[in-house]
């Protein structure tokens, strides 16, 4: 099979790489930027790289197009030939909308939901999209053998295909990163902007703000189109988020008791069940240590270093540093009760403050 | 000087060890849990422990009621003799407002800013207070003299204290603390309770997701009472993000680009300052180095020895473990350009896929 790939970066790098390793096919690969379609031709990405958009799709089976979400349209009305053409973009719903009428019937949407914040070819790898979901969204004219045949490749690089609406992806997806990115961003500059009477709270602002706001800020020049192409979507998730806001407001102004402890508890089971999804474990089976942390070089490589000679795996873990000189807490979830026993000896022997809880309930 | 401590949690246990350590004084504790109380003498929290509230408070020149928030004001109001009164509460309004008339000449509320997710004596540590902002919040009534003394109290310990008013204080507060609390607790809520046509979109949520919920959930006992006792400041800054939920909602309505290029700027700004007054960095120097990690036990220690081998300080630190298939990413925050080129060389050269760039401007 002779795949086209137009545009280089992590997705589309990461895709030829998989497609060449595990599915046996030819990819010829463009990117307008020659540096890029270099260092994915370098990194074994594509087995040719072609001058111009046209001459890489000369006698492909397949187009992926994986530029930017507001070049694919462009891409896809170019895009000669008979080819099954699909997409990695994260919005559909847009896409599909600019798909010129003659080009709905080779079409096929999709979107890889393996989210990573690097960028470039540089840093492509085959198993990007191992164990993955890929949401495949068809036109209403794509052709079911297409789909078929798409559904195929997805499955050869690893990913598991799902069918669906562009519309309800689009609601996922508004609601599990759109969401949570305008959030961040509205923390980050209320905060930001906040001054009480010569306070700066952001000033004073501590662990669990830093966690919110990582994603704040990013690079804006890909979040304004996502957020532009997406904006049914994200306008319905703002508007439900500002609804649950004034439900908030309002417990608090009654003192509802009982609404706030409900609330809290279904945010703590929404969380766990979240985890227990991405580290395919039981929700009760996911504990939480919390380890205390002198600031000098080599404290965390200690620790997790304790954890690794005894075969304990590091779920997920995060530092929230307090500052200089009281050094920080590092957070690791791991899972099974008997690891997390286990991890709390070998770091209390090690001389570390430590200890386990389990996940499900919330942390403390 | 002689200290009575009531309630000998994390925070009272340290800060008994801290005025042990460092300001050689003669601490009585006492707990309503006798186990509670042992594990503090145990730790060498205090000199000894009271069987009451009004044994532990004779002969001491100063009370420090380190209870939670809801029990502080009946703790004050039976709190006999002259001694100078002060609280840990993380609310102060409502605390003053509690505090019986007779006793308001002798106190003086307070709140040391040394967020922890630790609980009990068993992690108390007299590092806690180290550099950290510890509001005073006087009452109107509160003695000059016992606020002069309190302030040398609170330096001695370690920590820089920053006299407030009260209401400064709990809005403060509610911005940094107990509004990201509420927002982490309805973006679970929200995202856990969608289902479109059948599809969960918690079961697609990724990392930013997991960062940004890292706090729901957390305890409904304390945080109940804490969101109620702040309610005012807490009302006003969910108000707030309504509005700016608003604003963000037209300007994708109107496809104002310039309005959302400029708000994710001024986010990316924010998190950049508090991470930089966290870390006692000039923003310019901060680096963010992003790592493909593979799952498997030992990948992050052989990373995070690398780095200590060469003397690198990992400032801040978060794993986003996409799945057992795929590995996860981990990026690490550190100061200076030339540790961040040097961290990128040594992790290269051990085979990890690693680049670095600077914080300021937002991560990509």
């Amino acid at each position: 099979m002779q795949v086209a790939i137009v545009g280089l970066g992590l997705m589309g790098g990461s895709l030829g790489l998989a497609l060449r390793e595990r599915a046996g096919a030819t990819v010829v690969g463009f990117d307008a930027s020659p540096e890029m379609a270099a260092v994915a031709l370098e990194r074994g990405c594509v087995d040719r790289v072609a001058v111009s958009l046209e001459e890489a799709c000369a006698d492909a089976e397949l187009v992926v197009v994986a530029t930017p979400v507001s070049a694919i349209a462009d891409v896809v009305a170019r895009i000669p030939g008979d080819a099954t053409i699909t997409d990695l973009g994260s919005t559909k719903g847009a896409v599909i909308a600019n798909v010129p009428t003659v080009q709905r019937a080779r079409f096929v949407g999709g979107h890889p939901m393996c989210g990573s914040e690097a960028h470039g070819a540089a840093h492509a790898r085959a198993e990007l999209f191992q164990g993955a979901t890929w949401f495949l969204a068809p036109t209403v004219d794509s052709d079911a053998e297409r789909l078929t045949a798409l559904h195929g490749v997805v499955t050869a690089v690893g990913a598991r295909p799902v069918v669906i609406d562009a519309d309800e992806h689009d609601a996922i997806v508004a609601l599990t990163s759109h969401f949570p990115h305008v959030l961040a961003n509205v923390l980050a500059t209320q905060v930001g902007d906040a001054d009480v009477n010569g306070h700066r709270p952001l000033h004073s602002a501590g662990g669990s703000f830093r966690d919110m706001t990582r994603v704040a800020g990013a690079n804006a020049s890909i979040w304004v189109d996502i957020l532009l192409d997406n904006r049914a979507a994200v306008l319905d998730a703002l508007g439900e988020a500002q609804r649950r806001l004034g439900a908030v407001s309002d417990a608090l102004r009654e003192g509802d008791t009982a609404f706030l402890t409900d609330w809290i508890a279904a945010a703590g089971a929404a969380r766990t069940e979240s985890l227990a999804m991405a580290h395919r474990a039981a929700p009760a089976d996911l504990h939480e240590l919390l380890v205390t942390v002198p600031d000098r070089p080599g404290a965390i490589s200690a620790i997790a270093q304790a954890l690794s000679a005894n075969r304990i795996n590091i779920e997920e873990l995060a530092l929230s540093h307090i500052s200089p000189e009281r050094g920080g807490e590092l957070r690791i979830v791991v899972a099974g009760a008997d690891n997390a026993d286990r991890a709390v000896e070998v770091l209390r022997a090690d001389g570390c403050d430590a200890t386990a809880s389990p996940v499900v309930g919330g942390a403390s």
